[in-house]
């Protein structure tokens, strides 16, 4: 879908507020607000309505408008239900973006925006069925298939998928995904082990680095429950390719390289998916928002 | 898609061929061949070449046909590159029958086009978001995502997804589903345990039904790993609707009844699916290759 018009694209975090001005894949203008999710939810939307507005007077030939938000996502109806981190509570963002701006406005999810993005765009230019995931505070996915994106408000949500971890997960389960693999529950366990203070899983990975032999275990437990996850996503999906985008990703090759060597040692006749890196970083969300704003054209 | 075209659809099975003309979901017309697998592939591609010609013959006015069949299918280029039960190896189906009857062919996948079948005009009537799987002698999913159909050659292949079975699976693993829940191996499990010599699911089920507490003990493990492989098929795709085929399907809701509480209790944030016996029984597959006979014609 290379396209010529001009969007506008915003991607609504737990801190701030990353919003673009892009071509396709051209970001030729960004500006940051703070999301201010302390002083409360009406806060937090009013925020995201100044940088739409801001960004709309700046660039008024725009031509369309897309905004993505963590958390439970209607995206036909352009209803934020629910965010844990921001407070949103049944938010008409996609009306409330139209009203103030007169804009065509799509409304959708940061981790799968993000998907679609790196899938058109990032490391998985070129293929069509592809698996994004995003490793940090907490867990997603983004599905496509035939370049077609799973956008129902609960699609690709893996970080509660169980991988028999016997630790608690803050969803009220024991085993999940979450419960082992995600930067503060690495740092937890490792915690809890070592008697230590790390606040993330990037600690815990140089600690291993160095030769410590808990934190090499409680790295490699994260590491193979994320493989579990895949493989299943593997048999259940047979993606071309899986992106891994988030926090962790920036352990680089200690992240793809034992995943890839799981994954391929759990599978017999099945193919191989490529497992790689997000290309785009944190700006993948802001350039999918401008992608759903690119079909809210039609 | 409701159409008043006649099409013709035939579902290549193990042992003998079904084959259909049809309007939409109504049969009107059924004819069974002998798959003959025991002559070699060669005669079984002949015998679906038979299939196709018959009833072209009889109902010259059909607009296009579709063949189905197990294994490893190209879609796209309609070819049968691998089966294990028919030894098909790289048949162009889509090409000979095109070169035998001059009409538009399609070609694909058996529980996929069941579970298209199913979704369009079964047990999944009505949803969009559905996930058809198919338990008998092996186990197989079909995913279809917004009315689309997940089609590449792996899709959906969740039998060798891992639940810690501890058992060994033919594909060469441990832990696979099928090693625990296809109607042989609950059997050969129970054989194992009682030393006895039962044939498939269904005698296994009945002796549990009789107060035999190993046959009990092996079904619901049987039960309890399809259980874990819907829990994660939730999580990933979040399915309006599970619709269960195949032969173990016959338990009706000695099968059903115990996997909706098993992904009941595995889920708490996350809506639930409805969990459905599948409706089309063994024609499920031939009205599938209907509908994409129909797809042919654009």
């Amino acid at each position: 879908m290379p396209s010529t018009e001009l969007v506008i694209g915003i991607d609504v975090g737990g801190t701030e507020i990353k919003a673009g001005v892009m071509r396709g894949a051209e970001v030729i203008y960004t500006e940051r607000f703070p999301t201010g999710r302390e002083n409360g939810a009406d806060h937090a939307v009013n925020q995201v309505l100044l940088a739409a507005s801001s960004l709309h007077q700046t660039f008024p030939e725009a031509a369309a408008i897309g905004v993505v938000v963590p958390g439970v996502v209607d995206a036909v109806n352009g209803i934020a239900i629910y965010s844990e981190n921001i407070y949103f509570d049944h938010v008409p963002f996609k009306q409330l973006v139209h009203d103030l701006t007169g804009k065509p406005v799509a409304f959708g999810h940061d981790v799968r925006a993000g998907g679609v993005a790196e899938t058109m765009y990032g490391a998985g230019k070129g293929y069509k069925n592809s698996f994004f995931m995003m490793i940090g505070t907490g867990i997603a996915g983004a599905v496509i298939i035939e370049g077609v994106l799973l956008d129902s408000p609960y699609g690709g949500e893996v970080g509660h998928m169980d991988v028999a971890s016997g630790l608690p997960c803050a969803c009220g389960l024991t085993g999940c995904l979450e419960s082992i693999s995600t930067g503060p529950s690495i740092a937890r366990e490792y915690n809890k082990r070592a008697d230590a203070n790390f606040l993330g899983g990037r600690e815990v990975l140089e600690a291993s680095l160095s030769g410590d032999l808990v934190a090499t275990e409680v790295w490699n437990s994260a590491v193979k429950a994320i493989g579990q996850v895949l493989t299943a996503t593997v048999n259940l999906l047979a993606p071309e390719i899986i992106i891994l985008g988030g926090g962790l990703s920036k352990a680089g090759s200690h992240l793809v390289d034992p995943i890839d060597q799981y994954i391929d040692s759990h599978l017999t006749f099945q193919p191989r998916p490529k497992i790689v890196l997000a290309k785009l970083g944190d700006s993948s969300g802001m350039i999918g928002a401008g992608i759903f704003a690119l079909r809210a054209l039609g």
